[in-house]
């Protein structure tokens, strides 16, 4: 069944990222949300505002994965570059879409700003790209092929992300099981390994994190099997009571 | 001067990134430690915890960065691949070091801790390596020709950045100035495409952000040049004072 979810990869563009300047919080939304559709994010990647760097990583990873949906650059101003970079990507002609013209006409109009050329540049969308709606200022995004380019503003990129979810094909939802042990991961790695082992359609992580009482651990299974799930999660329980029970871990819940 | 200035990239290693569950913090941190060294960040990426991915990103990575940084992936459980995936990276053994071994027996009988043979895992370090001190948790991370191999937990990766920080080379550091507008980009982006097309060492980047009173523009000048910075800087402010006697943007700061 896992051999059959759609892929993906999320391709993040802008200098203000790698400067330090914006903490990235769209990789971690566009996560979530392929998780809730059953998309496999399999990679994700960051490149500053250089043509040649967003053609590049755009069509790599658009042969790699099912879906691309990148982030950032789609602005009116100089460092925007990111519709011809992926208009480069696919060898298509980059000019102003007559709909996006007319949406982004309408809404200067609206709320009384000039059209101006600078403006304007947000309405150039690489020919056969269909457009991404954007309810929050209306700039839309495009669809190339398998690849979404959305806005780099949070609020803008998730109402985008509600526009083109329809427009993906969904796996089996990934279903995820979290149990916390009361201890280090050292002492759960051994029996947890052979656990793994015995579920290959189920991976299981070890997250150790710092709690008041002393370093813990979430061990957190994912499979698109729950029947599977419940039996590996099941071991894991298990697992847990004999190590608070030999008093190698505090607890466990 | 920017051209001798050090490079890097950075690779987050871990399903946990990619499936939404964690979000990362390491990014954002190492971003702005770098900028202080006046590295210049160009790329990230995020991988599964899938060997055969981490080696290739890996590889790639090295070989166009003076510096790659890499975090996640070093513990002590099943799903930690990373030093191995290093290890085929660089096509050297990885085996138990004795110094590393050195370190965690200490602090296991220092916390009375069982040194069991999953905890001492930590201690497989790929040959040719030195470590990186973890004045956090003891596991030490590693380093191997231009490749930094750091804890995901942020609080240990941080600290294991201050220990990396004294091998790096460092660049003349990037100076930053920003001004905002009270306005949209629209209104900015052709006379600041001007000033940008006369100043080609100074980087000028437009992040509109949503402000109370309507939407607004960080204008964030970057340089390596601190009199170009100054010029550059006046000329955008000769712009904003243009732009609000023109009431095209509602005031600036």
């Amino acid at each position: 069944m896992a051999d059959h979810a759609p892929t993906a990869a999320v391709l993040l563009i802008g200098d203000e990222i790698l400067s330090g300047r914006t903490k990235d919080k769209n990789l971690g939304f566009i996560a979530d949300y392929l998780t809730v559709l059953g998309i496999d994010l399999k990679e994700a990647r960051v490149v500053p505002d250089i043509e040649d760097e967003i053609v590049q990583a755009v069509n790599v990873l658009r042969r790699r994965y099912t879906y691309v949906f990148t982030t950032g650059g789609i602005g009116p101003t100089h460092d925007d570059i990111t519709a011809d970079a992926v208009a480069r990507a696919f060898d298509v002609e980059i000019d102003h879409d007559p709909q996006a013209v007319e949406i982004l006409l309408a809404h200067f109009k609206a709320i009384g700003r000039e059209p101006n050329e600078a403006r304007l540049r947000m309405a150039r969308i690489p020919k056969g790209a269909s457009l991404i709606a954007n309810p929050v200022s209306k700039a839309p995004g495009f669809q190339i092929g398998n690849v979404f380019v959305m806005a780099g503003i949070p609020k803008v990129m998730n109402a985008m992300m509600e526009e083109v979810a329809p427009r993906l094909e969904r796996g089996a939802p990934v279903i995820s099981h979290t149990i916390t042990i009361e201890g280090g991961e050292g002492d759960v790695a051994a029996p947890l390994k052979a656990i793994q082992e015995r579920f290959a359609d189920v991976i299981i992580g070890s997250y150790p994190f710092e709690s008041p009482q002393g370093f813990a651990t979430n061990l957190v299974l994912r499979s698109r099997d729950q029947a599977l799930l419940a039996s590996a999660a099941n071991e894991v329980r298990q697992m847990a009571v004999e190590l608070t029970r030999d008093g190698k871990v505090r607890g466990w819940s």
